[in-house]
């Protein structure tokens, strides 16, 4: 039933991101860094709202302070950059939708750094270590964390990842 | 600081964007409907859980039982289909991530129906009716409302948007 694929340039980035975990040395351009984060604000939200926020963390010496927060220190260690983006707690109008908004914002920021031949990966285990992040980088509690994005250049494409079939996650067609 | 916007196909679709919420009598047809919905699927979860669930809402006499659902029945009225996204609650594994995981869904689902030429707008208003939306489609409580896509071939396509600022959701530089 599920026919075949249709293509074009936003499928076809929609279907090929990966998770890259592994980085070569190459920096990022601070104007890349910009497009990823200018890319996830273009999300939509509720009301307009826009209630995400970010950091730019490209320092090694504070980059490495992130390394003990998580199990995925190896992540931060290749990385480049990381972007720990947050939800404003000030900004916020109903908990669900807002956090389905930074969701699509993080997508967006995803896509963004695979069409711009970034590799970038979604770190949501860190949150375990959410005030030590807003301590490192001197935020207020009002910044709750909701996940950090960590980038560089991938070190190699070859992941491969699986999905359900649709029929498994269509649950009524009327 | 924000220098001028790099372009690319992917970049281009996600600012180009919009909500659509009106739009002409010609039908969609059901290959574009699982493409968008199979775009939805290859957003990333926490531990790859794929926490999302669609149903699909053609019919013209089901779909008008949607319409005293919000106060949005003439985006109802005038959408060719409707997809609510629900989260399976057997399926989650942290609230906060798994709604995250949906945002991220839709987002991809809007982007592929704008990369198709559809126009798609995300209703969470509706959310208020999330019982009468499992009744009228026959669907268990283990299914948590998360938003109603609604799709048609834009009508118009003149809609402006805005977003904040960079330097104002850029909290730290590091």
């Amino acid at each position: 039933m599920e026919g075949r694929r249709l293509v074009n340039p936003v499928l076809e980035a929609i279907y090929s991101r990966r998770s890259v975990r592994q980085y070569t040395d190459k920096p990022i351009s601070p104007e890349l860094v910009t497009e990823v984060i200018r890319a996830g604000t273009w999300a939509p939200s509720g009301l307009n709202n826009q209630p995400w926020r970010f950091a730019i963390v490209s320092d090694p010496e504070i980059k490495q302070k992130f390394e003990p927060l998580t199990k995925y220190s190896k992540i931060i260690q290749g990385a480049k950059v990381l972007i720990p983006v947050f939800v404003d707690k000030n900004a916020m109008y109903h908990a669900t939708k807002d956090y389905q908004a930074i969701g699509a914002c993080i997508q967006n920021m995803l896509l963004a750094a695979h069409s711009l031949g970034l590799g970038a990966v979604w770190l949501g285990e860190i949150l375990k270590s959410a005030d030590e992040v807003r301590r490192i980088l001197g935020l207020s509690d009002d910044l709750e964390l909701m996940a950090v994005v960590a980038m560089g250049y991938p070190a190699h494409r070859n992941q491969r990842s699986e999905r359900k079939e649709l029929d498994e996650v269509i649950v009524a067609r009327v």
